[in-house]
């Protein structure tokens, strides 16, 4: 580019992006430098093998527990040898919750073994176990169709299947069964309650997750069936009926967890924060490979390499890895403890959808019709995605409460129609990230949050109409 | 058909089965009523009706178990309701080989579980288990190149993954890994055996199976890991030295196992026996449901649509669904039960590949050049199944003795492209199967069992060469 060309690129972004009305193209160099951040994604294993190191030289990071602080220390070395600087930890208070054994029969009328795995939060049953007649129900609504009292001392199960949808949207829908079922059965007087896995795969592998018991109602314990396992009740139902064994011995008890922050800190206006995040607990039962390693991996793997630029962006990437993410603390810890800075965060984003390819971003609201929206998709358009027509409303659970507060937020999608055949199971581990997927996220990454850091964009006050 | 036609087809065939000579057509009638049969068991669902009540009303089917023979029993009612002649169980004496409790774990330097299961056979650990240092060889032959000695006091394991084929060679190839490993494992000195499953899954489900211990030589505890655990001991083999500890309580007591057997009596020549089998008894982890019960679905269905001609053929179709296949105990005691009646046995055949549609049928040597492959041809044809080139020169377990008598074998061949991802292990359960390619397996067998039994050929007298 020529010199006069480039003084007059340096002196456009502040003209364009603190101005509503007649946009300004984003300079061409910030675009190329984008764009040459994604091809270095593209090429780069450091993603990857940042994954493959927090997976099997930590594995399982269950929330609270001194694998989860293992893995937090880890991260820390990890972020401080890639040349992050201002890497710390925050600690927050949590209850920590730990499974113990699970195992679970059909009694009567033929006996043999059922796959299932306690939710996160599942009180414990007595330690002999709850032995009693089940109640299947083929969907939810048939159960809470139920009237109070209907299941008084049996097992209430519910067989619904979760639908698989490319944008993960079945999971939000079935989510109720899990969160809100222990205690609607426990209203209708069931002593214990079990579903059919929130997932698409057919394997003998239970689906966990986190329950909300609802205040005021009894606690019963709550837990998984793997999906042959609650086929295999539903053929059995109607016909004779059908007792279960049940036997969940979680404990509680107070801990911590973390949040491990590193920044990249902005040449210009350090205190404005681009903030990157996903969370680096797990559940227990796998090494959390999709669920959220990958995740980490990625926000890690974009600020690492937009640290790595002849000179940082104006402003702060800040990369967030949260702690006890599954066990809903993450959002509100971090609200907590960041809530007066918001109005600095200009724009947050999470990774927590695993490693498939993405291939659309949702931008806030009026940003995709704006020249930083032009300048995404040129970004985007080489990585084989889209710039999405649709505003990113709300983040993840780790970012919502700061998008509550009005920090914008943006939302790569990946595509999703695997990623509950192995979400939340003891099958969550590295052998099913796909590399060069996971650098394209990568990719996309660097080169969106370098475009936000090194712009002026406010976000905040884009017209929100088209 | 014409009259004149018709009697002169009936006479047909012992003019053409007997001789080795010019040989004559099978009658048109014979191949059209086999075809016939064929194009009925696609419609059918008795074979696919069996199979659910096999798997979900009985479960689990491990050898020499009170389930087992609640199989057997299960299975007679069913062979006689269907309409069977001389159903009846035939017991054996076997050593009855239970799994009890297993665990291991990595202990360092990172701990975390692993997913494996206890090899058919094994013993036990001592009640607290055995902790020692892991060497990690990626292949078996590396193993097998460790001098006698040095593995001393170690935990020897195999990580090398079996090969996916389409016709399920990889698993033969890879067989020694779990049959003679653990004896080579002891030799070298080694206190316990692991190796990753035989199997082309991805999944933290291992995958079980008998080993065979040598004479002589110190018996060790043995395991098959999960895929993902394999890879996981593969990325941090060499850089720490890694321990383990595992727990394996198997226990083993003496006991019976049976073989269920039932006819559809031949009209002319009883005597003369069409063998068709399957195994009943499954492993532990799960139902049975392609290992083996489908095999058992597919010859009892198709038996049972022989059995419901107008009349049945000229010889005995004859059902066996034999016990303890899995610990290697069938085909012996069949033989040593039936051995006298060898040379009544006309055609002997197994189905133990799964439910996976047939593409191919292996005949007797000689036979598909003859006018009996002719028609099993014609017969094949409209099932989109081939009459394979190859002989079949050896049957499957249950039947092998009886073929080295000498009695002639039949193998359909089937697409095993994904059988090894749920064989031997939790997965194997009725969702897995496919109604239709289970109907198109009873259709070639009620159309290849049928010829066989209307006809007069002797396989055993067929010219060998081409």
């Amino acid at each position: 580019m020529p010199k006069l060309a480039q003084t007059l690129a340096a002196l456009l972004p502040a003209l364009f992006f603190a101005g509503m009305a007649e946009a300004e193209p984003v300079p061409a160099q910030i675009t190329a430098t984008a764009q040459a951040l994604g091809q270095k994604a593209l090429g780069d294993r450091w993603g990857y093998r940042f994954l493959e190191g927090l997976t099997s030289e930590i594995g399982q990071r269950l929330a609270g527990t001194e694998a989860e602080e293992r893995a937090a220390q880890w991260a820390m070395a990890q972020l401080k040898q890639a040349g992050f600087e201002n890497v710390h930890l925050e600690s927050f208070p949590m209850t920590v919750w730990e499974r113990g054994t699970e195992s679970a029969a059909i009694v009567k009328p033929a006996p043999q073994r059922l796959v299932l795995t306690a939710l996160g939060g599942s009180v414990a049953t007595p330690p002999k176990g709850i032995e009693a007649e089940a109640v299947i129900f083929p969907t939810y609504a048939a159960m809470l169709d139920a009237p109070m009292g209907a299941l008084k001392g049996k097992i209430a199960v519910v067989t619904q299947a979760m639908v698989r949808t490319p944008d993960g949207s079945g999971y939000g829908a079935a989510n109720p069964i899990r969160r809100a079922g222990p205690s609607e059965a426990a209203r209708r007087g069931a002593v214990a309650y079990l579903m059919r896995s929130l997932g698409t795969d057919s394997h003998r592998l239970a689906h966990t997750g986190a329950l909300n018991y609802s205040e005021g109602v009894a606690r019963i314990p709550a837990a998984a069936l793997a999906a042959p396992d609650a086929e295999q009740l539903d053929r059995l139902a109607g016909k004779q009926p059908i007792t279960i064994k049940l036997i969940l011995t979680p404990t509680e008890h107070p801990g911590q967890s973390f949040t491990v922050s590193g920044d990249v800190t902005g040449r210009e206006r350090p205190d404005e924060i681009v903030l990157i995040g996903a969370h680096l607990d797990s559940w227990d039962l796998a090494t959390g490979a999709i669920d959220d390693g990958a995740g980490d991996a990625i926000v890690a793997g974009a600020a690492r390499l937009i640290g790595m630029l002849p000179q940082h962006p104006k402003r702060t990437v800040r990369v967030a890895l949260f702690g006890a993410e599954e066990m809903d603390y993450s959002g509100a810890a971090y609200a907590k403890a960041h809530g007066a800075e918001a109005a600095n965060i200009v724009l947050a984003a999470e990774s927590d959808f695993g490693a498939r390819a993405v291939y659309a971003v949702q931008l806030p609201p009026g940003a995709a019709k704006s020249d930083f929206g032009a300048a995404a998709g040129r970004i985007l358009t080489p990585l084989h995605a889209l710039l999405s027509r649709e505003p990113a409303l709300r983040g993840g659970s780790d970012i919502e409460e700061l998008a509550a507060m009005g920090v914008p937020v943006m939302s790569p999608r990946q595509n999703g129609l695997d990623y509950f055949d192995i979400h939340h199971t003891a099958d969550d581990t590295f052998d099913k990230v796909d590399a060069a997927e996971l650098s394209q996220n990568i990719a996309v990454w660097a080169g969106l949050a370098y475009l936000a850091a090194e712009s002026d964009i406010d976000f905040r006050a884009l017209p929100k109409a088209p």
